[in-house]
């Protein structure tokens, strides 16, 4: 047992959390971090300077309250969806963890349930026990695939009060079919399900892919999530959001806490927010990266899953965590999700995934050489 | 049953929010606002400098994910604080409400209590409730007056696993004795409950009031709360914070969302850490209207409870709803926080605080005039 297991022992934790560590990647000062999806791309110049201008701006009224209802902010981000979305069907967190937990405070809790589909999103489930709701996992097919059948089959006998659908999914990188979504959605009438699909990472989806936003119209217990974080480059500022109906955001209105977004938070958002074109630039590129890793790994004779996201998931690895230690002793950090046989790599920029892709192919090679003895 | 009450009432809501409307004081465009116990000092130009000279810095690095651990604001925190604390003893959040409702889903939730004595900050059966957390309400002296054999018979009596004793206290302004805290402290070692002092107001107090910092060594069920919000002029940059055992941080850093302090919170509150005696220069100027509005009351006739924070909560008045509306109409939004006789003001600057006290003696001096026929 730990030093800081056996302080924690002699605190009366409530019993859930006995025996566990905190969650979250390990922060390490590596040269190239590719484990956490970030955005590898720092914030164009010119967005640097419009949130040093705005903080500036707010910070004459930081003695007062911040405004509660983050009133410019939602109008700028129901402008940045489309969709025909109104301030009114937009609601916003410190980060999409908060949302999400929010969303559990509001419909979870004692007594209900969430589901959502593993391998996923791992703090779906920490969320799920940190608000006291019993976690639900359903099953995915054996190439980490949902069908629309699979998963309303699962829904309708679980009967979860909250459904979770990662898209694209984290770790796979995997976008759903929007029928996927429809027949869940549909499957969850029965339990009265709220349905929320977790578009953290929509904006690096291929061309073609629809958003669930599209499907809000006539859903009230549909809710897409969103975040600043990935496109946006943003991941500092801690901005995640939603759109649904508005009695959905009435309903987290009662949960969240009072003026829980800080008016320098706000002034940073909605200053990216006016410079949406130069911050979202860098995607294009970073796509370009992520299918360069997916033919690279492929030609590897690795397995990678295909991707609508910043990152890739791959398998076919013999020995993934001796891969992840020889790419960290190469400067490049990566993460092992805990799932056999694979990794996950962030897509960076272009001279990263070149790092990324030596690295890997020179381990490979050695141990290709090593295998025979 | 209002429109909102109505879209709600078709979700799926958890039952112990069903019917309830968001928390939040009236967030109206009055010339002088007295009613949030803010401070009313804007922050001082070279602070404001030294936040957005920050800011700008930390956007360099706002693509990734900020210092989970934020290690340079807890060491400047330790160090504001003194006591011999040190960064393991601190923790810090999104405003002190997200502080204490981490401590809730730390050691409180289903099964387990948390105990106050009201009339005292309305946020602490909201945050019980959020947390599952069942709520004592235990009870003061008519004046409002708390001793220390008081609470700790209550709190023997109750058994509650956690005790919020809020000094000085909200709304009434008062700070507890040690003596207090340490029989609340003694009297919760059978039910080992969790202590904790909510010191929001702290630097306001008279001179020679002790901070239950000091009663921290040896004490690993107690835990001191402070914000930045009050006396640093801070509420709209959101960040509050407490002293504990590290144990106690340990077991907060199981609860807390990663990532939860934005970089640009960090940079905030550092940059302004950098600067406490250029903030903190509006105290003792806050402190001198706070005892002219005291003295000016008992003039008056009126009955203002002993102050040791930046309000001042007063009685005997004979329709406070009324006197409530005719200082709004005359620009001055004061608090009325429900309690018969009762209303809450917050010391302002010089100025703003002459406009209430000569908004007041003119509704009252009218009001006697009336009171004949």
């Amino acid at each position: 047992m730990s030093d800081q297991l056996r302080r924690l022992a002699r605190l009366p934790l409530r019993d859930n959390l006995r025996g566990l560590e905190p969650y979250g990647a390990p922060q390490l000062d590596v040269p190239i971090l590719l484990n956490v999806n970030e955005n590898t791309h720092p914030l164009p110049d010119e967005v640097r300077e419009a949130i040093a201008r705005d903080v500036r701006a707010c910070s004459a009224s930081l003695n007062r309250y911040p405004d509660r209802e983050f009133t410019e902010l939602r109008e700028r981000l129901a402008s940045y969806l489309g969709h025909g979305l109104a301030p009114g069907n937009i609601w916003a967190g410190n980060g999409s963890n908060e949302v999400l937990q929010q969303i559990l405070q509001a419909f979870g809790g004692p007594g209900r349930s969430l589901m959502s589909f593993p391998p996923t999103y791992s703090m779906y489930p920490l969320l799920a026990s940190g608000t006291d709701t019993r976690y639900i996992a359903g099953s995915r097919a054996a190439d980490f695939e949902l069908t629309a059948d699979s998963a309303a089959r699962q829904v309708a006998e679980r009967a979860p009060n909250i459904v979770f659908l990662c898209s694209p999914n984290n770790p796979t990188g995997t976008a759903l079919g929007l029928d996927v979504v429809e027949a869940v959605y549909a499957a969850g009438e029965a339990s009265q399900a709220i349905v929320v699909v977790d578009e953290a990472y929509a904006e690096f989806a291929k061309a073609g892919t629809r958003s669930a936003l599209g499907l809000l119209p006539g859903r009230e217990r549909l809710i897409v999530s969103r975040t600043m974080s990935k496109a946006f480059a943003l991941a500092g500022a801690r901005l995640g959001y939603l759109a649904a109906d508005p009695s959905v955001t009435d309903a987290l209105r009662l949960v969240r806490l009072p003026y829980h977004l800080s008016a320098v938070t706000q002034a940073t958002a909605n200053a990216a927010l006016k410079h949406v074109d130069a911050l979202l630039a860098n995607v294009e590129d970073i796509k370009a990266q992520r299918d360069r890793i997916v033919a690279e790994l492929r030609r590897l004779g690795l397995r990678p899953a295909p991707s609508d996201s910043n990152f890739v998931f791959f398998g076919g690895l013999s020995h993934p965590a001796r891969i992840w230690q020889g790419l960290l002793d190469a400067g490049v950090l990566v993460r092992d999700v805990g799932i056999p046989g694979h990794l996950r790599v962030t897509a960076g920029t272009e001279a990263e995934t070149t790092a990324f892709l030596r690295g890997l192919e020179d381990l490979l090679a050695a141990e290709s050489d090593a295998a025979p003895r």
